[in-house]
């Protein structure tokens, strides 16, 4: 019991290793991966010499690429060269990406020649494009082939079970012309042909195109595997799934920062330094900051109504938060349904339509219930004021939040960086515009 | 070139039928399911039956549940039935929770025996658990057999090819025993023993756990399908990555939703009616207008500070964004750290440690630039006050943004619900608070 709820850190500051060694039988590779980042360096080191090979391997494929950096800085050269080749081309490509040059240099000339061949055509494409995290092993068989011909070809190749999630037909120029799943090929006849076999639709991705976007064709096609073609349609890789899964986390991770007003971080919080942190967060805080320069002009304008009724600066927080969150609601509902690829620019006389009258009712609502609260502390005046206020900005806020992030995209700027903080900034100098008119008009200033 | 720039809504609408069946045979089930819902729904149904039979059943599975529900009330009852039919039990399912009762059960009825008894399998599992989005179909094979004898077995139990991504090995009472991948046993010798060929690690997930819970172990130990067992780890169904995928964009839409002030809305944004939209909101508004009267209080608290110095109205709008735009930073970088499993609870000491300072350098930096700026219109006292507020505010800010979203985890709270919007009313009135202080102590009011 006591055994079981310590921790791998405290069993590793107590030098306890043979309990150490009890705690890593007794979990799994994730577990291992995930507690590990946890210890100083050196320890990582000790402790993961201390996992038999193939389970070494596993550990560090669920690491990720900034800790197995680390790990492979504490580790000795032998094992590391080891641990390197047993990677797959793609994950060795994401941590050479990690690296000092010096130290990827000297991993991938202790590469054996096919190895360091397959990883250097991944280095060869461009970053967040298809051909980075495609693995360039994979099997083509020949539509006019038998079931049992194609099977034993797959037999012979010798290829790991992720390389054969999809099995690409091709002609003698490596062209795509179908494919077909491994399943379908041990249940058929073994006389079939494989042409007869293969997939009524056939997906594919070129090389050189964004990985999201092969992501998301995995992602909505229900796909394990999709094969990825050149320019000429001519076989090259295949995406997988587990690979797509990553780079739809990583760029929703990014949306949401950016949502959140973050430049994204590209490292994971903890390991991201506290200047790095500051860095990222500071070009917005300035962007903003410079935009709320205009709050300030506005009310400088209107100071001599607020001297007139000062009163009326009381309400100023409230009635901006208000409209800065049904524009942050109305961005955040549409910049999803954009990215989930729902919405598009042809449906902005809809969205506008929809917003306007979501922001009406919001602001009826709010404008109601104030009313008689705001009447019974600060008279008929007032209230007639913040109500008429609260509707206007409301509509406002809703309609300015629905239509930002899609004339953005339209312009081809991520329609996350127009939402929640941008939209609060933007709406606060014309929602002080709006209640200062509406105050003037009603209380004769 | 004019033909191919069409919308299918173009021609439908021109009722040009071959130019619609011209269109759908040039277009993919994927993109032809994005626009079929685009349809009044009669159209719907008259594009539908342009498609050949197999053609339409992968466009109908691509269509999301609330569409599909659309398009079987628009098609007769032969072609539904067969549809139903035909569709993964899981998927099945889904469609079905969408639907009248009258006309699940009706549909349900029309089922053979077998699929209607995995239907209601499914059904009988609580919604959100692993037991509703699994299939309950799969095959296991014991670990004495061979790789033939298993594979012989494999091509007679006519199972789909993603009910064959993992292939559990289990004992006479269907215990879970191991896994192993149809690609070992193809590339093996026809004798080796399937206990061989097992792999290292055995992954599982328990049919009553939450769906999420068995999408992230898919997602992070990069599987493909995993097998799903009872109480008493008999197996019982497996869960795919497909599934796996489709939970968790969900989860993220909510998480997003959330974290911009709006209740999860369930369905796709252009589905919603306006008074869903607007209900989805009004909550969170309501309750973000009743925290935001705090910030009237405060104010009416300081009104005479503000009588005597009206000017310090001019910068709140300003203050407060600033402060509610750092919080948001704050939250929505911890909040992701914690969706995605880096930090937990014991972290909180460091997240406290790292906002604080990453909270100082900000305001280090917003105080120095605004300075001279701030002296140059408005004199030098009032230069120091706006100054030490921000300094103040965005420490504050970056401390309560990093840690209200780890503590409302602990006490079982979504984080995401306690973000940007939140965070932005609570830093509100502590920040004027902060504000007053400093300018009656700098000012001598």
């Amino acid at each position: 019991m006591t055994q079981e709820t310590l921790e791998l850190t405290e069993l590793v500051a107590a030098r306890d290793f043979d309990a150490v060694s009890g705690w890593l039988a007794e979990h799994g590779a994730l577990d291992i991966a995930e507690e590990l980042p946890r210890l100083a360096p050196t320890d990582q080191a000790v402790v993961f010499r201390l996992l038999a090979k193939d389970r070494a391997l596993a550990v560090f494929e669920a690491v990720d690429p900034v800790h197995q950096q680390q790990l492979i800085d504490a580790l000795a050269d032998e094992s590391v060269h080891e641990l390197f080749l047993h990677l797959d081309a793609d994950d060795r490509v994401r941590l050479l990406d990690e690296m000092p040059a010096a130290v990827a240099s000297r991993l991938l000339a202790n590469l054996p020649d096919d190895a360091r061949e397959n990883t250097n055509r991944l280095l060869g494409y461009t970053e967040e494009s298809v051909g980075r995290t495609m693995s360039p092993r994979y099997i083509s068989i020949r539509g006019n082939q038998t079931a049992a011909d194609a099977l034993a070809r797959i037999r012979r190749a010798g290829l790991r079970p992720r390389e054969l999630l999809v099995l690409p037909i091709t002609d003698d120029q490596r062209t795509l012309l179908g494919v077909v799943d491994l399943p379908e090929l041990v249940a058929a006849d073994s006389s079939t042909r494989v042409s007869d076999l293969a997939r009524a639709e056939t997906y594919s991705v070129r090389v050189d195109e964004d990985q999201e976007r092969g992501a998301r064709l995995i992602q909505e096609a229900d796909l394990v595997a999709l094969p990825v073609v050149d320019t000429e349609d001519r076989l090259v890789g295949v995406l997988t799934v587990d690979d797509a899964m990553e780079v739809i986390e990583e760029e929703e991770t990014e949306d949401i920062q950016r949502a959140g007003g973050v430049e994204p971080l590209g490292l994971p919080y903890m390991q991201a330094g506290v200047f790095l942190l500051a860095r990222k967060r500071a070009v917005w805080l300035l962007i903003l900051i410079v935009a709320a320069v205009a709050t300030v002009n506005v009310l400088e304008f209107f100071e001599e109504t607020l001297e007139a009724v000062v009163a009326l600066a009381l309400f100023i927080p409230l009635l901006i938060d208000t409209g800065g969150n049904s524009g942050s609601q109305a961005a955040t509902v549409v910049i999803r349904s954009m990215a989930v690829g729902e919405v598009r620019f042809r449906d902005l006389p809809r969205i506008l339509h929809r917003e306007l009258r979501v922001g009406l009712l919001l602001g009826l609502m709010l404008g109601a219930i104030g009313f008689p609260i705001v009447w019974a502390f600060y008279g008929v005046d007032f209230a007639m004021v913040i109500s008429a206020t609260l509707l206007v900005i409301c509509t406002w806020a809703s309609f300015a939040g629905g239509i930002l992030p899609v004339l953005a995209k339209r312009i081809n700027i991520d329609p996350a960086v127009v939402s929640a903080p941008v939209i609060t900034t933007l709406v606060d100098a014309t929602g002080l515009i709006i209640y200062f008119l509406i105050a003037r008009a009603v209380l004769g200033i």
